[in-house]
């Protein structure tokens, strides 16, 4: 935790055990609403609702949507319906959508009877949309322009409505039949003559996304173009709300964790860490650990079967986790880099003969230096110094070992490519295909390559 | 790849092929220098210098600051030294920055020859931070405001300086020392009376960095405080510099992708995947797969030491990949958890005592779970199902393994949450201790609980 967050959270708890509000008025208004939000989660729910009754209406709002859900709901409850009220006024509508999304079915029903009808039918239609597209992240104040106006016009229309839209940087010119014609930035606005027509300094290549766009390419298209909002049009290219970079950030840094997460074998959370239950964290983990723990039994039934190997050539069974690991670690490189690439855009279904192409080479390399370094490796280590194997089986066990470890290497990569992006394909997230499973079924692989080649290079193993 | 820019580069190879530059030149208007910039990278060096030269010279900067540092070069190569002046004039200093960072020497020293001695002074400057702070990402162009003016003076003054400002929608007031003051918002200037002073409108908390900050940092309050930019001012709070939200979400993105890449025990690169060479990629990633073969030697002389207890009770052995799995599994769970709390800031090192507590609690919970269905599934698999264990092994060897899973979970995700926050503190990238390191040690660790377990459960076993 920041050290701003650590001293505020200290010095919000010692002002209300002393109750000495006025101090704690003053120093609350120095600093930002997002560590107002932090330092309010991190006091816990025996401060920080008297401390919140103290801050100016508009930073209450901000603050308010700053904190996380559980004390959210903590607040609400405290609420009058008056008080509610105040808030949801100052709120924008898209986290008025966030707010109810998180809020059990009574809160929400709060909510809904404190906003006006127009409030409510706006946000009953933002909340029809699917969590991952566009249209669950977008908000409907925007500045809407014509393209007759003047630029004074324009200024004049900005300065009254500026308080109630999320962004006035970009305005978005529409037609009478709320067509997107174009976009306007603050910037052409501030530095044209007053008597320019808006249609005369608009940008007319927009580029737009639609209400199902997924969000993760919403995310990918801020990072590319350094916009500061993108339009969100229907299929008739009418103008329905825009995206606004903070909420982008959010995305990106979300889609980021989840693959984080996912590619770990959990659960994706929104909770911090350091404030998630201990149960919250195992219920995240241990599906995952069950469902790999079980999958390992085929690498067991594996073993099992070639026991009568193992036990003729023991040599053979020092071998395994160097194999194994080595598979892992070869398969999660590719997987990770094709998932990545999946998420950030660069790579798509019609490039997967590309990425085969590319990955046959580069685990061709991979193989051979692997097998060589392992060949003077199992010579140099095993074999003079430790003296863990025997001359004689110096001339078959190296061969065997080299030449699995080349195989294992060539089909992990293989696997690792192709797997992520059959699953997108199938609509299936492609982190989940990757480190974990991937690395069992590599297991698994390479488990039967090595058995096979031994059997058949060995004399005397079956 | 996308679409845009799949279809915008076989058109481009198409029109250059004909010689039909009138419609290429029309045809290039209509994109985003992003997309222009993609595909121009896409047709190669035969194709798109031609097609450069048709762009109108602004967009001919936008575009070549989207472009990889390769294709740069190419084009500063075939351009005149009057072409390069065009261009590094319509460049923003921090872009020049970046590009001079990747080119080659006899590259740099022309664009230092073609720029102004004042913009080769600030250039020299930026060059002096080191990679990872926020020196490095910032630029020296932002509106910078007096107190005493009106906001008549300010938007007056905004008009005249626009055009080489990167951003103006957050202007920054300083004294006449250089000290900073406040901010004003574009926002706030166009909605107050023309004769207000921009002292009286000014934010006076304002949160900035110095130029030592990290990036990482950085990247993580934009995500927090939902800035447009952020200023960068020196130890005594003189204003030097901005950092732009645009900068804020690559160093985000490239933090993300870093941290993937380093945990997939991938050395990271900022080419895209598909056109990175073959060579390139096996260059990143085969110093770390020789790394982890290596040092798989560990497990291979531990399980040679214990040889005579395998050979003496050969079902041990088809329980090593499962209990090395879930140990890894366990780790990499608790280490890519704390690995991304400490990067997005989340954690800290005085947050220690409390993540090793959570830790420990989750993984009693795990090592519980995990062993009873263990002991589970080798009743109901191996024993009652496969018979690959005798009725006699079934009095100890289920015991071994449960005890030796509980024993590793719990070790891998104290290790797993440890290690990385020791990193930090040491100054390495808590990245590198990720998922394959972890997993090398707990790989070891599981086979020398299992075998000393073992021994000391199973009779007859030395």
């Amino acid at each position: 935790m920041e050290e701003t967050v650590f001293s505020l959270a200290e010095e919000v708890k010692t002002l209300v055990e002393e109750k000495n509000f006025s101090k704690l008025r003053a120093t609350l208004r120095e600093y930002n609403p997002a560590d107002i939000a932090e330092a309010f989660c991190e006091v816990g729910e025996a401060f920080f609702p008297v401390a919140y009754r103290l801050l100016p209406k508009e930073l209450a709002a901000e603050v308010f949507v700053d904190m996380e859900p559980t004390f959210q709901k903590v607040l609400i409850g405290a609420f009058s319906d008056y008080e509610l009220k105040l808030i949801l006024d100052e709120l924008y509508l898209d986290d008025t959508v966030d707010l109810i999304e998180e809020m059990p079915a009574n809160v929400v029903s709060r909510i809904l009877r404190n906003s006006s009808p127009a409030e409510r039918k706006t946000i009953n239609e933002l909340l029809k949309y699917p969590d991952d597209c566009a249209g669950s992240i977008m908000t409907t104040e925007y500045v809407n322009l014509k393209q007759d106006m003047t630029v004074e016009d324009a200024l004049s229309y900005i300065r009254r409505v500026a308080i109630d839209r999320e962004t006035i940087y970009t305005c978005y010119v529409t037609s009478p039949g709320r067509k997107l014609m174009g976009i306007v930035s603050a910037k052409a606005l501030m530095i044209s003559p007053l008597y320019t027509k808006v249609e005369d300094i608009m940008e007319q290549n927009v580029i737009s996304v639609s209400t199902h766009t997924d969000k993760e390419e919403v995310g990918n298209m801020f990072g590319k173009y350094g916009f500061l909002a993108l339009p969100v049009v229907d299929t008739e290219n009418r103008m329905v709300g825009i995206i606004t970079v903070d909420d982008a950030i959010d995305v990106i840094k979300e889609e980021a964790e989840e693959d984080f997460t996912v590619m770990a074998a959990m659960t994706p959370s929104e909770t911090p860490y350091l404030r998630t239950s201990t149960f919250s964290i195992w219920k995240s983990r241990i599906p995952w650990l069950i469902l790999l723990t079980l999958s390992a039994t085929f690498t067991g039934m594996i073993i099992s079967t070639f026991e009568a190997s193992l036990s003729a050539c023991v040599a053979l069974t020092a071998f395994i986790p160097m194999l194994m690991g080595t598979g892992g670690n070869s398969g999660s490189q590719s997987s990770v880099t094709v998932i990545r690439g999946l998420s950030m855009g660069e790579i798509r279904f019609s490039d997967i003969l590309r990425v085969i192409w590319k990955e046959v080479r580069v685990s061709l390399l991979c193989a051979v230096t692997l097998a060589a370094v392992t060949y003077l490796k199992i010579y140099l280590i095993d074999y003079l110094l430790l003296h863990s194997l025997e001359p004689g089986e110096m001339l078959t066990v190296p061969i065997v070992v080299c030449l699995t470890m080349a195989v294992t290497v060539i089909c992990a990569k293989l696997i690792g490519c192709i797997l992520p992006i059959l699953a997108k394909k199938l609509g299936f997230d492609p982190a989940v295909m990757a480190a974990p499973f991937i690395t069992t079924i590599v297991d698994a692989l390479s488990l039967v390559v090595y058995f096979a080649i031994a059997v058949s290079i060995i004399p005397g193993l079956s």
